[in-house]
């Protein structure tokens, strides 16, 4: 069985997690806090970020979150995620690596810092400036979700792929941290609620962080 | 023809440039500095990052360097650098992220900034504090390569693999900017040598970024 190192609100887990209920592969949650750096995971990974995955039977570890997500597209065929042609392959990888590295940078990743390490590491209040700073980048994110959304059903075309389970996994951690405001966001919010209603999403939509709780309507479909 | 919009050292443009020589596809360069945020480009590239590639007959749009890599290494059968099981591929895509993004981070990032955008944008001096970080990281980085290529003859195993390309791309830019010190680096030392030696990664330590000039061993592949 995969172990999977990760914290609840590990937005890179999330895409992985989602991709692994996508493709029906089971794994069990082993709880890793990547800010206390602890040696054991460091020499796992040299990053020291979530997720890790181990299969201790087999002794393979999978790092790095889209390497991890190209080892189970390529050895599980079910609910192909970076599929159709070349083009479309390297747009859905493209938008992945949008959400993973510009959301995340802008949005997610000063969310974590303030809202969340912040208050449950350092005990310290959150930095009110770079709070707003984070709020203005996620609507001018949501304002681009949006124009794609317009043209497009999924985030990279006619079909749901990988893109969309990034920017899920990206703004359902924000979203519960509160660093969204869906007024106006037509299209990212029709989307959005559909994709609550996933099966291989809501699991993690009913987690919480200890001493951390989300927006009231944050699990809801109809929001 | 492919159109390849980048500057001289950009370490990701190096990367792609490095897998396309080896995989023999052409391409003609097209100068953009992103520190420009050209408007034409960020429209084209929201990142506003190189590389970007465009083929104008086929309306081909690629964007994102690993993105980049992953299409022509699916497209063209020769020189495969994501080569090997689904495991050793995992490897290979781990480490690419290691250097694109931790060695970025830590060294090729600042070095860029302090010793180039400075000196051709902004026209101000470095900042010392943050170049001696950048050392003191950039030795750190390659008793970890060292590290890694004591059990292997590769960055990634027995075969060259785009792991390799991504670390020579990132320590030729360093290596330019002054930012390498290989004293006591014998096994980095000893596989960037050989490196430096092949015919698609040569040409691009012939060129030089107007106003800069590398060390005086930078070309020479004994040094």
């Amino acid at each position: 069985m995969w172990q999977l190192y990760q914290f609840t609100l590990c937005p890179f887990t999330r895409k992985v997690r989602t991709l692994l209920g996508e493709k029906d592969v089971g794994y069990e949650l082993v709880k890793e806090m990547p800010w206390d750096r602890r040696d054991e995971f460091v020499d796992m990974n040299p990053t020291g970020q979530t997720p890790v995955m181990v299969d201790p039977e087999r002794s393979t570890l999978l790092i790095d979150s889209m390497a991890i997500c190209e080892y189970f597209e390529e050895t599980i065929d079910k609910a192909a995620m970076i599929n159709g042609t070349a083009t479309n392959r390297a747009e859905i990888r493209r938008l992945v690596a949008w959400f993973d590295t510009q959301f995340y940078r802008d949005v997610t990743g000063p969310l974590l810092d303030e809202r969340m390490v912040k208050r449950i590491v350092h005990r310290t209040t959150p930095n009110s400036a770079r709070l707003r700073e984070a709020m203005k980048s996620s609507i001018a994110h949501l304002d681009y979700i949006d124009f794609l959304l317009d043209h497009r059903k999924w985030m990279a075309g006619a079909t749901i792929s990988l893109a969309d389970l990034a920017a899920a996994a990206q703004i359902s951690v924000a979203d519960y941290l509160g660093g969204i405001d869906w007024t106006g966001h037509t299209h990212a919010k029709a989307w959005y609620g559909a994709f609550k209603s996933r099966r291989s999403f809501r699991p993690l939509l009913a987690e919480r962080m200890s001493g951390i709780e989300p927006p009231s309507y944050y699990e809801n479909p109809d929001f």
